[in-house]
């Protein structure tokens, strides 16, 4: 299906698009059941990532009322996972005494129905349907995660009153629709640099939370730079005693213990976002270094630093310390991740020869292939004997296409597109520049195929980047990622026919009410007709 | 002084003030020196609320270099507060590491000299003199609170950089600036509802910095309602155990613990803001009726209630466990504040009558006497026979004449123009109607000495409440309380005929990177230009 022309409405937030035909994206996962469309049928909506195929019908609705419920169907093995589903819905909708009175009603009216059935294989491990009409609204997925994205697009299709939970007279009215929706790519990401400043992880779940809405999948956290070490290894106590001390400015710093982020894996699994640790190394390791004098060369601990400088430090690649090292932390971070993700990094090392850093990138994946977790690190490590099961990220000029060579498969991040600490513009006052200024538009018209040397097959994914020089808390990180991680969300999940900078500048725009309400400090760009 | 007339200049955030002559206020406390100024004089400032005189000069300014630092004269009982301002000025400015470096430095250059001196009594409790010339900042007040208001407006007169504290290449420069400044009213106040729903202790102290940024001084928090009480009573446990355990909607409640409590009294002191605690009695009461049975006639206990229906709970006036109850939340206050005020709430009483009202209010206004603690109510407590030392606070009709009439004073809060719960317009998802649609500029263009029965020496100033019937988080309340609480701020401190809502628009509009910086969820009102 694609999006063959559009104009705006009458009225702020409403616009039509007209749907003429069924298209093929670039190799999409094919839909067993294609809905016959009338040509042209017109939609008003605002979901964003744009869905597969979307029609809305005209002069119907469903109302939420006082006894609508919620019902799940779904097999033994996936029926808790289901119910959370519902129950996170049901949360969205109804207060927590609402919500206890409507599940002791005897005679429900209009009901919402989720079923989960892993027959339907065409709608893969991320895709859905959601129908309303006037009677309900019914989700069908194969999958919790499917599920879990067609409430999702309910949420986008619901009134902004739905954010508010206490707002009065609250009309939670949906029209009409039809959705077939699966994602075009299987990575879908964001990263928080909490290494440079700190974020606390009650802010970092909140990030999860918006994640979420756009149907982002990966949350990878920069755990580890010269500035600071935040995640607690039991066996390793130094690397958050010392390591974890300070931070960019200087100041206390921080870190998660190992119980917060097993709540934050857990938070972000109950939403279907993977959490992807990364520790940099062999480079960017100053606080690290700072903990324990065997890492260095010179058995010399180093001073914490909080400047902002790169490419100064070093693991001292020839001690075994460090690769005692780099196995505790690894087998710690196992534990912690059901994920099986491991980030080395592995960028910006200035201070050893090509021999000695695709040396070190051996020995660390060789750790990592022992405690059976998925190698991932900037396509700066690319030259060195990759497994074809290692996943390179792609931020700048690098070598990614020997590992594409090779099979492997590659994450998309070019800085000039994706790095969400890129200032909008020559007015924005946080952020760098450095590897340019990054309007809404330049973001949302750029494609992942776009990357020099990945093909199509090599492709896993976007993720959008999210470095922390000059972000001090969660209202710099939101200003900076909003609204261009929904713009990066849509490049992620939506063909690249399916999507419009004409349409998606009239979405975004009915979003700006719904951020807001969920008390989101984004950036108003002169680019989106805000209402 | 008065700012005679006004015109926008051009550039979207800056304008001009034509000051042309000295004039009077209704009964402003004089300065000693007023400023001789050649009429007229051009100047471009954003600072809110308005000073009382602020004269800059064009072509000179004050770079705060790598070399500036901060120096303190007080005598010796202040100096301890006088650093602590100091302190957090060098906070906004430089992070830790930096001012670490600044503290070490032999030679500085520039400097920014804090002197306090009790002999400048025209400066009185809050007015300050700031003068920035083209080779330092120096600023003068009586008390602690006088250099602290100094502060924040140097804050204002700084770029928005200054907001961010880690940003690239920060420029911070101060145009040459003479203020002297006095505000109109002692009492300058939001309101916080945490009954209806809670905030956390951290979402409250934002808020405090907010409120300092405005020199607001009076943080008055609504502690208990029919649906939570939120403060622990030591020695009564079940208040917060059963009445805090809930809220509206149902749900977990919360409460603040008494060391919260210290923590929050502390953190708003050295903001210069008093925390003003209200237990809501003799109606609003059933949190508390649910936890102890003996507050009820029927000596039964009430059930937790998570609507928002009011009048239909009161604590049974004949019952001497009533009077025990109170004296022992009256004592255990008292302890944990310096402020030396209690809030009896008192309002919308429904179930009593005249006569048990007013000899319950009677009972209350003993003990707080009792516990040398100046009671405070809303004004329907005016019929009892209050001391001329209470005070009462004006939200509706009301019987404030009756306390006016005796000599006491009178905090201006009426519900259609300073509630901050109130919708802005029809558009406004979140908040309440039914006293209105309340504006920025109805807000601004509203006086404490429209209310009726008030005289102006009956004022004590004026106080802003936010009730929270839809409010379920602080980015709810920031976007009720912002930017309307900065229009109040400038009607508590500014005398009536040196502000204009003409000026206080495009000071206001100049606020709105501000207040992004600093990650406020404000409403952009179509009233203001922003930028």
């Amino acid at each position: 299906m694609t999006i063959a022309s559009s104009r705006r409405a009458i009225g702020a937030a409403v616009w039509v698009i007209s749907l003429t035909a069924c298209g093929t994206g670039s190799a999409p996962p094919k839909l067993a059941n294609p809905p016959v469309v009338s040509t042209p049928i017109t939609v008003q909506h605002a979901v964003i990532p744009a869905p597969s195929s979307i029609v809305m019908a005209t002069g119907q609705s469903f109302l939420i009322d006082s006894s609508t419920t919620i019902t799940v169907d779904a097999p033994g093995a996936q029926r808790v996972e289901a119910q959370h589903v519902a129950d996170q819905l049901a949360a969205l909708l109804w207060a927590p005494a609402e919500r206890a009175r409507r599940a002791a009603l005897a005679a429900p009216s209009g009901t919402m129905q989720l079923t989960l059935d892993p027959a339907h294989v065409e709608l893969a491990e991320e895709g859905y349907r959601l129908d309303v009409t006037s009677t309900g609204v019914r989700i069908l997925a194969a999958t919790p995660a499917g599920l879990f994205y067609a409430t999702q697009s309910l949420r986008q299709l619901l009134p902004v009153s739905v954010e508010y939970p206490a707002a009065a007279q609250r009309v939670l009215r949906v029209n009409a629709t039809t959705i077939r929706d699966l994602p075009r790519y299987e990575w879908r990401g964001a990263m928080l640099d909490v290494a440079r400043h700190f974020l606390p992880l009650r802010d970092v779940e909140h990030f999860v939370d918006l994640m979420a809405l756009y149907k982002l999948n990966r949350l990878h956290l920069h755990l580890a730079d010269d500035q600071g070490w935040r995640i607690e290894i039991v066996s390793r106590p130094n690397l958050t005693a010392v390591g974890g001390s300070t931070q960019v400015g200087g100041g206390a710093g921080g870190y998660y213990s190992q119980r917060e982020y097993r709540e934050l894996v857990a938070y972000a699994a109950a939403r279907f976002v993977t959490i992807i640790p990364e520790i940099d190394m062999p480079g960017h390791t100053n606080a690290a270094l700072a903990s324990y004098a065997a890492l260095n060369c010179d058995n010399t601990a180093r001073p914490l630093y909080t400047g902002t400088n790169v490419g100064f430090s070093s693991f001292c690649v020839e001690s075994d310390s460090t690769y005692a090292l780099v196995s505790d932390v690894v087998r710690e971070l196992k534990a912690l991740s059901p994920g099986g993700y491991f980030h080395m990094g592995g960028d910006e090392v200035k201070t050893l020869t090509p021999t000695q850093y695709r040396g070190f990138v051996d020995r660390v994946q060789g750790i990592a292939t022992a405690n059976n977790m998925r190698l991932i690190g900037w396509a700066d490590i690319a030259p060195a004997r990759l497994s074809p099961t290692t996943i390179v990220q792609h931020w700048s000029k690098d070598s990614l296409a020997l590992h594409v060579a090779r099979g492997g498969k590659v994450i998309a991040s070019p800085g000039s597109k994706t790095y969400l600490d890129m200032k909008y513009d020559n007015a924005t006052t946080l952020g760098l520049s450095w590897a340019g200024r990054i309007e809404v538009k330049d973001v949302y018209d750029w494609d992942p195929t776009l990357v020099t040397g990945a093909t199509p097959e090599s492709l896993l994914g976007v993720e959008a980047p999210l470095w922390s020089e000059t972000v001090t808390k969660i209202a710099d990180a939101e200003f900076l990622a909003f609204p261009r991680l929904a713009a990066i969300a849509e490049v992620g999940w939506s063909e690249r026919n399916a999507r419009a900078w004409e349409t998606f500048r009239f979405r975004l725009a009915a979003h700006g009410p719904r951020l807001q309400a969920l008390g989101v400090n984004f950036y108003r760009s002169p680019q989106i007709p805000w209402p």
